[in-house]
């Protein structure tokens, strides 16, 4: 058991869209990812996954709304929800999902993503 | 689903020790709570108990170290161990849990909080 500085942890991330397990607790991963750019349409069958902002505006495109969240806001994407988070400018967020959950959700070309 | 603003949220609590359910995903609760002064010591059967410092700097005393957890850190309880969180200035706070999760865990005299 050691506290995490979750800047720290930003500090060591160079690539975007790859999240990063900072934490475990209660079969549940605590993530961190630099987000810029658009990633892909997906969604978790299983999983709830939840979005909080650390810093910049994200913006989580569902298929009938965009939601704008925010520095210090959180927005949880239900299973099941086709989603497409879309980062204008560099986002910092950490996320709440169980430590099953891939981030492409029922996507898996991660070659996708990469870019 | 909509997009929650925490420091907002924390806005509208008027009382130390008293945890607000502000999300709920994959039955687990997210939390947040203003801290200052002494919690007692307690510790929960099951649960792995996550703090997350927004604002300010907490102190969590294990029986055999004190935890310092500044702005931006995190430090996770496992769960059985004991723990007494002290907040010498006032501290802002998000926690993840299982739903299921009391605040005094083993120790049920709510009324020992409100202080």
């Amino acid at each position: 058991m050691k506290t995490v500085n979750v800047l720290e942890k930003f500090a060591l991330i160079d690539e975007y869209w790859s999240p990063r397990l900072i934490g475990t607790l209660n079969n549940q991963a605590v993530k961190i990812a630099k987000l810029k750019g658009e990633f892909i349409w997906h969604h978790h069958k299983n999983e709830d996954e939840m979005f909080y902002v650390i810093e910049g505006s994200l913006t989580i495109k569902l298929r009938d709304k965009d939601i704008i969240v925010n520095k210090n806001e959180f927005f949880i994407v239900s299973k099941g929800t086709e989603h497409k988070p879309v980062a204008k400018e560099e986002v910092l967020v950490m996320m709440f999902e169980p430590l099953s959950t891939i981030n492409t959700g029922n996507k898996k070309q991660i070659s996708q993503l990469k870019r």
